[in-house]
């Protein structure tokens, strides 16, 4: 993961003399927020560590509400997008599927096009 | 000022399938927020009513709370968006300097341009 994603805010800025074009985006899904930068961060922790407990901790996050999170990703997605397995020769454990991998890039190439959305547009205030 | 402006949340939502692209963009200036989607409906309705009592009214905002956004944004600005005259002929009023409507327009501008990001990028959202 860059270390850009790691560190930008889930805000986005760009500064242009004395004023920045800031901005959100996430995507909703039926029941509230599906995917935005945290639950995407989260996602990304999760293949990393391969454990919701551990992608929770490297956060900051409660294991709770790490859990909660995927549980209302997995929910609003066609197919699920993490995936935990117990036991078996490898002793279990979590993990994205191809439909987590897919969000995840989909969300960051979204991601991506809005911060140069910004830059453009953030170039141009004068007040 | 269209319809369309006047009935739109500050969240500006795509739906396509069971998913929705949705995002929110405002200007930083020193102090914080300088320019978003409430401050510039308020600048419009100050322009319209001539009054920041009565703008703030026709928002179900309270006088208190509009005077301070104005003195924000008038500290914010290179040259204050909003003035109030005292007296004279014809009674005094508030209005909007040429900064004042070249901020309103400048934020719808890219206002506009943030919906077309987000109609453009919302219609290819599969999870």
């Amino acid at each position: 993961m860059p270390s850009d994603k790691d560190l930008d805010p889930a805000d986005v800025a760009v500064r242009k003399g004395g004023y920045e074009l800031k901005g959100r985006i996430w995507i909703d899904g039926a029941n509230g927020t599906f995917l935005g930068y945290g639950r995407v961060v989260l996602l990304e922790r999760i293949a990393e560590f391969g454990s919701i407990s551990k992608a929770a901790k490297s956060m900051g996050m409660s294991y709770r509400h790490a859990w909660e999170l995927v549980d209302s990703m997995n929910r609003q997605a066609g197919r699920p997008l993490v995936e935990t397995s117990i036991g078996g020769k490898r002793g279990g454990g979590t993990k994205l599927t191809d439909s987590g991998r897919e969000a995840v890039e989909g969300f960051w190439d979204i991601y991506k096009k809005f911060k140069c959305f910004l830059t453009k547009e953030g170039t141009s205030l004068q007040f």
